[in-house]
């Protein structure tokens, strides 16, 4: 997990910051933060003046003759992570939290956040912005139908809005007397204006073979192919989303934080290929590497990014269908396509087939888990042997961690934001150090470590927790029942086809048994140097069924308000079962290999099945990482692995009871199968 | 479960039939059927000639202008059981099966039905009718894109469609050129005439006050308290199932089999009470009863059954809004309502509020849970006794449980037809015995008994699979996971508000883990003396989530083709769990009473926790049952159940493996809390 974030693209951000949302009063006393009520004002140093911004728009709202104007907080690509140039409703208002909607009108200018920002926003707004604490649409439809009047005009930008919330404020405003008006030149652009940050000037480069499970070519005739099955008969794919066309060219880039990717739209006809791209970040090679300059249907033609929506509104007007993902295509696109030629469904083709990793594409993610598991090790012996010492913080630990994963080979930096959090900062869903604000670790606390690595042949994430002194038996007995729940989900057998949303349960029930549980999800897909949380595997509602070559985190946790956080969290590799009677099952092989917190497990509270498992993946860990510690001459990460994965029996345990102990005990002599 | 069948109201039974549906070729060899395509055709005596009501049916349509009418299989309320005078398809076709859509033309006649009924459809249809081995709207829709010229007109009862299926019409056949034409006179009925069954002839009665849960002034004072409350201010709640008359007014009456409902339909308005009903069949103290007569808020104005349309529709041309459960009104009632007039919800605030029972209706549903079991173990001990004799079979079986059934305290009659089901049989989802066709019960083969009674207190269902012979170790297995799956269901402790299909994979984990799996859902609400399928309580996707006080069957099975069939049905109540740290969370407790197959259980599947529930569950069930058949004066039966409920241990069973044997003990010495 990476922030409050549960998806690749931001556009079911929602629906986790919701689930993690205390709908609590939040308690501003101590904190520093602005006081509208008092003359003059008071502002914290945090604040930021946004009078001059404000103007100018309203300056701009005049000309268009709109009454209000929506901010969003996402890019044309409805992407989890956006650039510095797409960081529009933060330069608006001040606020910086990742979530967060803004509306302005001639006389008011409001936002809307969820309980995670609401002191962050007191701290970085000025009084020219009210702070509404609700999220979703409704609520911002309420206000605009109080604050706008009757025959008055709302702006928007369309490209920063999804079908779905297009719709959901178009339905809500019917009848109103409002008007909904699309503006292409967005507002807060023309006023940003020079200071508006740039494209990073990077280039976008080919992954060398070894790295990509099928050439562009291929992947292109596979995508045809099942344009030419679809019974709707597509001509064409638009692909939205900034991973699909990454994908598809096996191309990457340098344009957003956290993910390799490239600014870019793809038209995929079933006889031309448009790319629309920034062609300056093209070199030659990769031009040559394209088939650009050819004509032909394996042939690529670039066009200008910007002239995405005028080129997809000319093909459009042709005998056509195109075929597209609705839950990220924006409305800029949907609105100029006739509905009579759109042919929808949830997730484009290159979706779908992105999801079912094929076996060179497997074996290249675990491989990346394997030095990820060593960057993590080496940071894990670190801290063991640093907190006691007092020295380490949550920052510089993040940092520290950075750097030994950029050491490792193929390494392209953060796959997200690291969340180190100690104490009860691991309480807080999204929780991230700076280097102004962070805490100490200790041995008094739980620390709770979520982080992931870019590599060239693999995206990871992984989640440890872990306490380096004497932790209650209430944390032990969470950790450890946390624990059960990855196990038992990980070790589960299914059909074929079954929908995460069906089993995700089974990583719950450990917690429910004693009345506790967590308020997010339980897994998301993870990509090939792609996205870290892709689209759309996963345990959600809207995720699609699980089948043989997708990979998916499972990452149970539990948190006790203001105290502690736990979350044990692998990525697994979905992997056909060997049951007893004949059938199509599935099951999960977990690909990270770093070993729990033996200080944290409670053995008595697993079961003989739980523990056998258990023992069997220290046994993987053994295997896969120890040669890797050994080449690389880490031998007191070595020496501490080897000690991390012995065996756990009953017997270790003086808490474990009778009745596990011997049943352990028997199992083992029975050679009891798993 | 009856039959396959999985809803009260039958607007759901493709769902069921679907999950049930092998899509295997049907093996026709040895079966008697028509054959079409031989000179003249041949057709068995089961076939019904259709000629003459082929010819009055289109002699119709040509007075309507119509190319095609559409005859479904249910009737005016989405029933799931319905009345000889709604069997229109049936009457239509000669095919008696439950589910089952006719479309017949100026030239040709359709059938589609699902391959339960393949084989019933070739030996009960004549050469007039065409056989479509396909289900849902789609296929019906495709072969009249065919069949109609453009320009048709199709024909259609609206009373006959839900809005759901009307939507599903209308959206496929727009831009087709062929009209839907709704038709309030139904052409079938007209071509039936005075051959079509009159309404029975029973009376409509009132419950007495000891069988029900409030009366129906609260019940309608709750509802329209509910209107108050509503976002949408409904002026009107209208009540198209059966059940929701039935219940709001504790009234029940004979019009349809095993369910204790008639024909009606309830405008309650926040000022008036409009019953429509066939007035006659209510005596006078039932009219006193419902304050006719006097005018007022609580004065029950009665309307013929008939006049509903046309009421509705001038009550909708008010200053209104009529609350609707768009899951089972029809399309008949929908289309008299403005849209801007309805307000819509996938279920009333009837339906809502009968899915959670009060305290009295709990133990009433409970109190009939146990003189079942009496009347099931009674029907078990006989079987035990006389099925070695070979003297017992399905039908005869099944028509002394019936009797035994009968003779309980309040009893009236079956809650739906009763699945006696031998060896091979019981693999089938949707076998019940007939008087001319059934198999004798045998040492040799597995029996599965799924059956319930209506009484006044309540509504059972319960299904036990026994063998009294010597099962295979596959047979033991199977048994024993179904068993597992039951336990793991039953004793789980989830979260206030889950939703069942979030944690009905616990009933099928065990079976999972070997390859094993059922091809149906995991329970359903039922009702106080009700329906026996009570929506929306359940464990599938359309069913609410889960609260304190609902009732529903927990019924994993497991079914091994054309050899045995195995399900273990039990009705639980959702009761409120008591953990360890606090939190509202739920758990259920079992309210069926009567003990599994001891002959049918490996205990050493079972893990010490679910060998513990299961001997808590049979002291419950010696404890309930036990008093109650020794009052009774049912010795041997008593002695039977004392046999049967005998603690299961580790020990006794030769096959126990020494883990659990040890770990069974060790818990037993320890005192391990369950």
């Amino acid at each position: 997990m990476a922030q409050a974030h549960w998806c690749c693209c931001s556009w079911l951000v929602l629906l986790c910051a919701c689930a993690w949302a205390h709908p609590k009063p939040v308690d501003l006393r101590g904190e520093d933060v602005r006081n509208c009520s008092t003359s003059p004002p008071y502002l914290p140093v945090t604040a930021v003046n946004t009078t001059v911004q404000l103007i100018a728009l309203r300056q701009q709202m005049l000309t268009w003759n709109l009454s209000a104007y929506i901010v969003p907080d996402t890019d044309a690509h409805m992407s989890e992570y956006i650039g510095k140039r797409d960081e529009r409703r933060a330069w608006m208002t001040g606020f910086t939290g990742s979530a967060g909607s803004a509306v302005v009108t001639m006389g008011k200018a409001a936002l809307w956040t969820d309980s995670r920002y609401w002191i962050q926003a007191e701290r970085q707004m000025d009084c020219n912005w009210e702070l509404n604490k609700e999220v979703g649409t409704s609520p911002i439809v309420k206000w605009l139908l109080t604050e706008v009047p009757d025959g008055g005009r709302v702006g928007f930008d369309p490209f920063l809005f999804s079908i779905g919330s297009w719709e959901s404020y178009d339905v809500a405003l019917q009848g109103s007397g409002i008007e909904l008006v699309s503006i292409t030149a967005n507002l807060v652009d023309l006023v940003w204006g020079s200071e508006r940050p740039p494209v990073p000037n990077q280039p976008i480069y080919a992954l060398q073979e070894a790295f990509t499970g099928s050439n562009w070519q291929e992947k292109v005739s596979a995508i045809r192919s099942q344009m030419q099955k679809h019974h709707n008969a597509p001509t064409a794919v638009l692909l939205s989303s900034l991973d699909e066309t990454a994908w598809l060219f096996n191309l990457r880039g340098s344009d957003i934080p956290y993910n390799p990717f490239f600014y870019s739209y793809t038209l995929l006809t079933n006889s031309s290929i448009r790319l629309f791209v920034n062609k300056s970040h093209l070199h030659s090679e990769t031009l040559q590497y394209l088939n650009f300059g050819c004509t032909g249907p394996m042939c690529v033609q670039l066009e200008d990014y910007g002239q995405v929506r005028d080129s997809v509104q000319a093909y459009a007007s042709g005998s056509v269908r195109i075929w597209i993902g609705t839950s990220y295509t924006t409305y800029g696109l949907y609105e100029v396509i006739p509905q009579e030629k759109l042919v929808k469904d949830t997730y484009s083709p290159v979706m779908m087939t992105k999801a079912v990793k094929n076996s060179k594409e497997q074996a290249l993610l675990r491989a990346s888990h394997v030095r990820d598991a060593v960057a993590v090790i080496r940071y894990l012996v670190w801290l063991e042997k640093n907190v006691p010492r007092g020295t380490v913080d949550e920052f510089s630990g993040a940092e520290l961690l950075n750097k030994y994963r950029g050491e490792e080979q193929f390494s392209s930096g953060p796959s997200f934001e690291t969340i180190s959090a100690s104490g009860l900062n691991a309480a807080l869903a999204h929780y991230s150090p700076t280097k102004e604000l962070y805490r100490k670790l200790s041995t008094d606390e739980m620390y709770l470590l979520d982080s992931g690595g870019q590599y060239w042949d693999g995206t990871t994430d992984i989640t440890r927790t872990v306490h380096w002194g004497t932790p209650s038996a209430f944390q032990k007995e969470a950790y450890t029942r946390v624990l059960i729940g990855n196990i038992d989900l990980s070790r589960l057998i299914f059909p074929a086809a079954t929908s995460g949303r069906m089993v995700e349960a089974f990583a719950r029930r450990a917690l429910w048994d004693v009345g506790l549980n967590y308020g997010h999800g339980t897994g998301h897909g993870i990509g090939n140097f792609l996205c870290v949380h892709e689209w759309p595997v996963g345990f959600q509602y809207s995720n699609i069924a699980m089948a043989k070559g997708m990979f998916t985190s499972i990452e149970p946790g539990y948190y006790q308000d203001r105290e502690f956080g736990i979350r044990l969290e692998d990525v697994a590799l979905v992997v056909e079962a060997k049951t007893k009677y004949p059938g199509t099952y599935l099951t999960f092989e977990v690909v990270s290999l770093v070993p729990y917190d033996r200080n944290l497990i409670d053995i008595s509270l697993l079961s003989p099945k739980q523990l056998q498992y258990l023992n069997h993946y220290y046994q993987t860990i053994r295997e896969k990482v120890g040669p890797e510690l050994q080449k690389r001459q880490l031998l007191e990460e070595f020496t501490w692995l080897q000690q991390h994965t012995e065996p756990l029996s009953a017997k270790a345990s003086p808490a474990a009871s009778w009745a596990s102990l011997l049943a352990v005990s028997t199992l083992a002599i029975l050679g009891g199968s798993f």
